[in-house]
């Protein structure tokens, strides 16, 4: 278990706190490949967005510029941020955007944002949006009115088909994580999402990890339920 | 199990939600009494103030005006709020004063606050302030600097002494608060605060409710460490 290099606390509140953890997996397991850390990443609010969305928050042919790495291979922070309006004309005036872009714009929020800007946001599953509350975004260039999109993502953990078997679950599965720390927690029922090729991480949002003081946790494990 | 009235979301954002649970005790051992209900409330962002600094922030002679009776009897929302100001020159505009004053001031925030603000928030349980950061309380009538008093209040349970011997405890003991929700969570280690007289309920903030989605929940129970 180690702690990931310091980031300025700039970055830790605008984007993603990442968290290295010791899996628990032995020795003789690991073997010294990657799959031997467990990294928790707090994800800070942000939203995604489609490329007609970018074009139209940035302006015409605007593309998103990568800004920092996520952990799993592809995904970025952009330079880009948005300002993301609820209903009662109450806003949160920088809500970064992550890259790249995809078929659907989503506003990703913690249950605190969520209640400071006067939105109701459902827990789901990313992409599963069908229902879900609108809001207003506006950039620099333009605004768009989303009829839906916004969201509490469902908590999950990404992992390669090795690491689901050495857990013991498959892919669409739950398994729990616990923390132990000052504000030892477990977190249950995380939604497991195996494939070839993900890296162990598990996804909490701001009050998933405040509530468990995840930044300060002497240990952090998935247990299978039993 | 049951759902207390319906607050509306002002109240519900300023001061305290308290839920409703079963508390899981046999129909003979609760017998109609009190104690049969678990109370769990989720404490907004909040001070308490010595009667000095009442003075100082709202004026020579001011006492403080109940505005709504707590759960536990003799305590209170006050009308007053105080803007807590960061050393950061963050500020947080609306910060609720609960009563009856103490014999030290005190600001408890959720560390999604206390990070808005620029404040590392230590865990500490309330009174236990020696050695926290301070912050600069603006009230109508004056300005008052706190050496220290800023804290995350350790996440804890009121209970009498019967309800603490149906549980298998006593006071300054651990428990565990196991909530049954769409964001299912055990908090581990509440500590006991067992009395005479005190009601049975459980204090979290605002990061932890929402984290478990308090709100939303099928089912709570407190749960001693195996």
């Amino acid at each position: 278990m180690a702690l990931a290099t310091s980031i300025d606390r700039a970055t830790i509140e605008q984007i993603v706190r990442q968290i290295v953890f010791d899996s628990g997996m032995g020795a003789a397991e690991r073997n010294g490949s990657a799959e031997s850390e467990l990294v928790v990443s707090i994800s800070a609010r942000h939203c995604h967005l489609t490329d007609e969305h970018v074009e139209t928050l940035f302006g015409p042919g605007h593309t998103l510029t990568p800004m920092k790495d996520l952990y799993q291979d592809g995904f970025y922070a952009a330079e880009e941020t948005v300002m993301v309006v609820g209903p009662r004309r109450r806003m949160l005036p920088s809500v970064r955007v992550l890259g790249p872009t995809r078929p659907y714009s989503q506003v990703e929020l913690a249950f605190t944002d969520a209640i400071s800007l006067g939105i109701g946001a459902p827990v789901r599953a990313s992409g599963k949006i069908e229902g879900t509350p609108g809001c207003v975004l506006v950039g620099p260039a333009g605004v768009v009115e989303l009829d839906q999109g916004v969201i509490r993502a469902e908590r999950h953990v990404h992992m390669n088909f090795r690491d689901a078997a050495r857990y013991g679950v498959k892919n669409g599965d739950r398994i729990n994580l616990r923390v132990e720390s000052s504000c030892a927690a477990v977190l249950e029922d995380l939604l497991v999402r195996a494939d070839e090729t993900s890296k162990l991480e598990v996804h909490l949002d701001t009050d998933e990890g405040n509530a468990a003081d995840l930044e300060n946790a002497r240990r952090c494990e998935l247990v299978k339920p039993t």
